[in-house]
């Protein structure tokens, strides 16, 4: 039986809410082990959260239930959504928070979870009143058929910047995310780009500056003042520096759209 | 038995002080769950944590052991007491972090569990060396009337600031925390003013701006620009805006004074 | 057996890295009580994370596995090292973080426990990848003998700075943290130093700022104004103020070098 309750959201840290979310479902299911991923995604950013929760799923247990909580739309008409992938369970908001999880390979069952009885909740705090129980009755044992129906995936919210795009000399790529290191996350997936980037290509960045990137594996190799691409632990490439951050040499914030050109040596 | 520890506390997240009290909790009742409410109230701020407490109490379970150290009198003379209502234990300083709570309906009773060891602490961090002990020894089920006796809720510290005043046409309040999002929580319990606000009634700020309140239930139904009150998901009434910061438009942060004008309509 | 996971890094908490070491630790030993000790410690800085874990180690139960994971080396080629003392387990890289552990008294037995299957792992995250399955493998059990063979203790990095420099009329230490409350905390053991500050003698801060420091039990006992040292809660001295920043009154921060005075009265 599930047991672990991952937390991603953008409540902060500053604000009792985060705690209030965690008290609901020890209310509803005492036994809960609950683990923080992370509660400073910025206000709003779904991308951002998708992101999060796409790198860090597969080192979760299995069984594990991700409440993922960046919710602009809290109550408005958007539904809640459970996605069922890697027997592990995927709580979010119908927003677009699940578009990089749906891209990865694996089927997804999705199930429409919007309760019956949300006019009885708060209508600003869907994640303490209405997340948090739901998750509460699948780590108690209620099986996810008696939550809702199953849906098409195709029905839920994409969010069409997720995707890089193809240039005729490389790649239209944007910032995920600017770690506490000053490394910059991009959306491209470090399977699909590791053949272009680390196998006899020279790649730059062509916008916003005009800078060359070394492929390494490590931050250690890179000189002072020196860029680097990297394939990642997130899964996705990254520019970086070692013990430097890239994101301040290069005017990089989470959101800015890169151009990465690529030739052949 | 309880079973939860519930920790609020103004010691922030950079230093190792959250930490070593959640050690020595569970030194001395290993099994303890341990939970998050905040640590990040204001340095000092006790009206700031007795709101947070107040707030939140309600959405943890049945015997949860809530250690709300926010102190500076740290070391000095003030007692230590132990409220129980709702089924549930309060520690605290006697400084008036209970305030609010007492204030709520219910019955409470009060014990002064000042431990007769306390030359044995640090004269600095009652956090670690008092109260986690002593929330310990409840957490492992050692009978509250074994940790000092009861005495008059009426002793206590109270803050007059947590009451706001009835003025002749409205409310003077108080901004009790500023959260995340801009978001404004008042000193204004929601069902004691949602007759007033809500019900045919025309509020706006007179002070220290002048601006009309639209009273909504989801921050989604404000136009840009414009300002709402929300009987929001903490108890409290709160100025909002629509993913936009209300204090930020308002000059408003944790403890600015505010009047508020309710008119007829 | 050991249950609980006590967590030491300079991840922060605004990216996935923490939540993804816990995750990690969850899925090779899933009733595993993890605790955060701190996860702001400043980017890349060991000497504050040695810190942190000397003066916290003993407020944790005995059987704790602490995971200090401070690494501006990862990927490179230094050592995974895991010290065994006070019957808790410290693995930490060999880049000096276990200094000050070493330095305080009791028997270390020290392994070198560097995985041979690192090469499987991210180069760059091997607090998630190789720290955390070593750290579950000792949760759940297995001998620490088998993950790697004794070294000599006297092998391991240790940094130089940590220890203070006596001078002709007093010592020359090193600020090793600054806490929120702006207290400065000092590479100086209070167990060595309270008699030489404590008892009949007149202490003063000679370098940055000259200023003349009172030693006091408790920050309450301190006027407006004045500077005291304390032996503080850490078991090492502090510099400090009531209800006031002692870190900006003197323009010291997290490494500042600092000379006391100390003349008899």
């Amino acid at each position: 039986m599930p047991r672990h309750a991952v937390l991603l959201t953008d409540f902060g840290l500053s604000d009792p809410y985060a705690g209030q979310m965690k008290g609901a479902l020890l209310r509803h299911c005492p036994d809960t082990i609950l683990v923080d991923l992370c509660h400073q995604v910025e206000p709003y950013n779904i991308l951002q959260a998708g992101f999060f929760l796409a790198a860090s799923q597969n080192h979760f247990p299995e069984g594990a239930v991700f409440l993922s909580v960046v919710d602009p739309g809290v109550g408005g008409n958007r539904r809640i959504v459970l996605l069922e992938k890697y027997r592990q369970y995927f709580l979010a908001p119908d927003n677009g928070l699940l578009t990089f999880l749906l891209h990865k390979a694996g089927a997804s069952l999705v199930r429409d979870v919007t309760p019956a009885w949300r006019g009885r909740a708060s209508a600003t705090f869907h994640g303490r009143d209405l997340f948090a129980p739901l998750a509460a009755r699948i780590l108690c044992g209620t099986a996810t058929s008696e939550l809702g129906a199953e849906i098409n995936p195709h029905s839920l919210v994409r969010l069409p910047e997720a995707e890089p795009e193809r240039t005729v000399d490389g790649v239209d790529a944007v910032v995920l995310h600017v770690d506490r290191f000053g490394n910059c996350l991009l959306n491209l997936d470090s399977e699909d780009w590791e053949t272009v980037v680390f196998k006899g290509k020279r790649p730059a960045l062509a916008s916003p500056h005009e800078v060359p990137l070394l492929p390494v594996l490590t931050y250690e190799r890179l000189e002072p003042g020196q860029v680097g691409i990297i394939k990642g632990s997130q899964g996705y490439l990254e520019l970086a520096m070692n013990q430097d951050s890239a994101a301040q040499a290069l005017d990089l914030a989470c959101g800015t759209a890169v151009s990465i050109r690529i030739e052949r040596r």
